[in-house]
């Protein structure tokens, strides 16, 4: 099977924001929706995992965008495997227009966890490493945070009903929206997100109060945090243009 | 053209709740991609209404389900046109599992709107009845919800850019995500929403700050009301069992 997956969806209107530009949020949902298919039919996918009593989770995860497409657009998404070593495998796409013109990038990076105790478990490299391919990803990897969750203030949000996964965790895609949530429409107005980077430190949990902190370390570049009980559960980092 | 479409699924885990059912919200989702891909067939699409200077408007939504569908299955919806008379479109909806079983129904009426005075436009009831069919969709009509607003208290909740659609109003499904959240996940666990109805009466923008109320009128339903400045802008009402 080809090491590389293609996955091409129609942009609909549920997955604009109210510029008419794909959301990140929306992007990184089918960013997972990928990820997940394009592992199962090789053999590594949630169901499989299962029967080894473990499951996927999201580390990391850093977007970058050159170009937002819109309503009714056909979009080809494409991932593949750059490597697995050690407990963590790092997954890649790429996010192009139907005549294959690259609108953007993705690197991500996935720990396997035994389902019972939630710890790291070794991952089969080598069923992983079978799909390995040396395309290109010209985009940086997701890297160090600076944290920000000893700033005073942020914003509070508590964990509810829908913000939950179906492990009953906080969902990985409505923490992007809620980060996003921070900054103010005139922000989106006047400039675009080049670079979404998120980091997913621990998992958030029902009735959990968390506060959201942010801070512009070099213009364009925000650094934040969602923590809870002052501890980052989730850092991310927000380059506009 | 058949006057009912067909549009199967796959339910994926981005449209589970944290107890592994397709979410009342995602299916809300699904209900309005069909509604647009089915009428756009049909040649009163939203591009055709966009030519009329017009837009179609969601003003009520009531939702049935017998059974809730889980991960990976798949599921077959029915869109097709009741009627149209005066302002609104009747358009119903059947929930059905792979082998033609109904899982539920759902039925919604519509209004189309002038996109510079968006108020109620004439719809072109010929062509819209021209699909009419009497397919039997066995669920009670949208009706009269009672007021709720007047109820001291409420939870608050600012409206951010990730709840706003397309065109810049608060979205119709995060609406339906909000006014759940309401419950207690206690709740969720314990009983399985019978009918979700929701009528939306003016438009949420930016920054609005809301108040979400709700009051159990009879042993397991629940009016609800969400409010901006003590009127509502739209009101629902939940039957659990």
């Amino acid at each position: 099977m080809d090491p590389v997956g293609l996955f091409p969806f129609t942009v609909d209107s549920g997955l604009l924001d109210f510029l008419g530009r794909l959301s990140i949020p929306a992007l990184g949902g089918k960013l997972l929706d990928a990820a997940a298919a394009h592992a199962g039919a090789r053999g590594f996918g949630y169901n499989d995992m299962r029967r080894r009593e473990a499951t996927w989770v999201l580390s990391r995860l850093a977007i970058e965008l050159t170009s937002y497409p819109r309503l009714s657009e056909e979009v080809r998404l494409l991932t593949w495997i750059e490597g697995a070593a050690g407990l963590f495998t790092h997954r890649c796409f790429e996010l192009a227009d139907a005549g294959g013109e690259a609108l953007g990038y993705a690197r991500s990076v996935w720990a396997a966890i035994d389902l019972t105790t939630r710890r790291p478990t070794p991952l089969d490299a080598g069923a992983l490493n079978a799909y390995r391919t040396e395309r290109p990803c010209p985009i940086g990897k997701p890297g160090k945070i600076p944290p920000v969750e000893h700033l005073a203030g942020g914003e509070p949000y508590r964990v509810r009903y829908s913000d939950l996964d179906v492990n009953g965790h906080l969902n990985s895609i409505r923490t992007m929206e809620r980060l996003l949530d921070c900054f103010d429409l005139e922000m989106f107005r006047q400039r675009t997100v080049a670079r979404f980077e998120i980091a997913y430190m621990a998992e958030g949990r029902y009735g959990m109060e968390l506060a959201f902190h942010h801070r512009e370390s070099s213009p364009g570049r925000y650094d934040m945090a969602v923590c809870h009980e002052g501890k980052a559960i989730c850092r991310a980092a927000v380059t506009w243009q």
